[in-house]
């Protein structure tokens, strides 16, 4: 385990990513994913940076992006990512409903993966024609 | 690659499936996949289920459950997986915009999920309390 | 794609290699994995006495070691080791039924696999006894 | 962790599975994964009914099929997984001996899958001919 | 396939980057990731900064990073990114010795991580105290 | 948990690897992992040479294998393997600036894997022409 950096400890560079993590989110605490991070300075800013522009205002609301995440971690079995995630999802509305349908479509998901490839499955050319992206 | 049945090679019991896929889908074509498993009726009919089960009509809406789809499918790098979800995702309404934003949601998440393992962050205590199932 | 090194263009210590895969196999061909591996002759003696050493006699019959060979590579995605250990696992004996109830193991295991990581299953405390490993 | 749902508090609905399961397997238990996908009773019946089709009599035996959901979930690290499927092959007759060549031949698969994609090893025409599948 | 856009065909704001990736790596062309990502220039600006970044000067040397690079993509089956990183390797000094050894590295580390889960080896007290960063 | 084998209970076979682990380590005590591979000699014996070999003098320097090591760990999400091959990196000179690095370089790269599986990168000719080895 990584060392722990508080607040109280934290170097005016670790603070200035606290404040705005805080700020950005409107709580008053920030979670060990940064507190760790906060050992490399470079990365938390980075990684901070990245999080806020992926993760904020888009074409996709923020909830949607939340599941999204909480499928990736569930999909990598990243037991932290899973909780930290799963509990932003419940901030921005997720129900018990949802979660349950969410961890259907993800573990449906990984199965059907699995058969495509070991019946290696060839796409069907009407895949390919219908995206605008040329896909 | 293993043989695709076609519907005009099918037995009755296939052709049951295809047709429900149709019908369910409302087009009138059914992609390898489908005529791929074809090869096992029993794994068909029982895949099928579970998809029309999972994928349908539920708390999250069709388009959100499709994106899941394509994040976990990307995640697993499952090529066709991944053409036939987006363009599943594509007729439910995904823009290109959101495309890329699913993309760039589902690398960041990669990213920070080996973060996390790397640097193996402890679990916070509220993570633990904030969920009512316990999580 | 890294070269392939026929046996006319190989060296000895290659050939040595060729000649027991082929003595060992009862075959008079050599896969494309061992010629991509004979780029590096330390490697290929290496990994080849292992697989020679693993998939060799022993408490688990050869069909059996070659149906597991191949859940593995489908769960990773290896299309080449797909293709190879499913064509030794037929000439081992498998049926098209036994291919077609291996995929639906291997689709369900990835699937529950995840349902597990997603809920946070607790081991059970009967699993940790039951083992004369301790496990 | 989710909220695990013991059978003196779950609903008739749940309990239904709980007793098809244990009348199934001839045991008077049921694991966690159960107990917790109780949470959610329409995946709890999709997935104990897939799992009653999938690990059922069929062409491959039984204690097969258990090795081979052992091998899946030593690839994706699911270490409930591990446990509770090692936990069922060795009640099917699985000995130490046979657990260790297992564990030996997932390890050597996940290495070769490895060297496959570093080296891009191209599939051999002989391997997609000898299929009755097609493959 | 998503489109591909060449500089020809591209925005002021997405030249802007492929004109920073020629004039950092001192070439005179872009390789196609980059053009595809160019559909969504918000996340071709982002990924190439970050990229800049963590690749730049640092404590590990240019060459680590790169066969560092290769290892995930080779771990995660990504063929295009062993491709580029490969090359990328090359260019800086990586030789068929090395990429070799890398090779044999990566494979070795894929089968002992399953090793490990699979016997469920517990953390020796040793390796937590060892580090300077509590780990 | 497997059960350990502490060197005083175990048989001779196993306590000549724990005498070479020791000595080609010049240390006084063998970690967990090869105490719990001793429940299965053969496999002691046959992947402590092959890490003697792999691990052992080459092209590549033992640091750098580690940090291979280390990349490959964090991507499998192998905590065991994490702990100790950054306990052997660390031993071998990696500093925690180090560290901060490879973890940015393995997020990095697990990100841009998956940017690249979901937008269908096609691979550059360039690519494919510029190896020795035909790559």
């Amino acid at each position: 385990m990584s060392k722990i950096i508080e607040y109280a400890d934290a170097s005016p560079r670790v603070r200035a990513v606290y404040d705005d993590i805080m700020a950005t989110r409107k709580t008053d605490w920030v979670n060990n994913f940064w507190k760790v991070l906060a050992n490399d300075p470079a990365t938390l800013e980075r990684i901070w940076s990245n999080v806020k522009q992926v993760m904020g205002p888009g074409s996709l609301d923020p909830l949607t992006k939340e599941l999204v995440y909480v499928a990736v971690s569930v999909t990598n079995n990243c037991r932290y990512c899973i909780a930290s995630h799963s509990a932003s999802a419940r901030n921005k509305g997720m129900t018990d409903e949802q979660f349950a349908e969410l961890m259907a479509v993800v573990g449906l998901a990984n199965e059907t993966n699995r058969l495509v490839n070991g019946y290696d499955v060839p796409v069907d050319a009407r895949f390919t024609e219908i995206s605008p992206q040329g896909k």
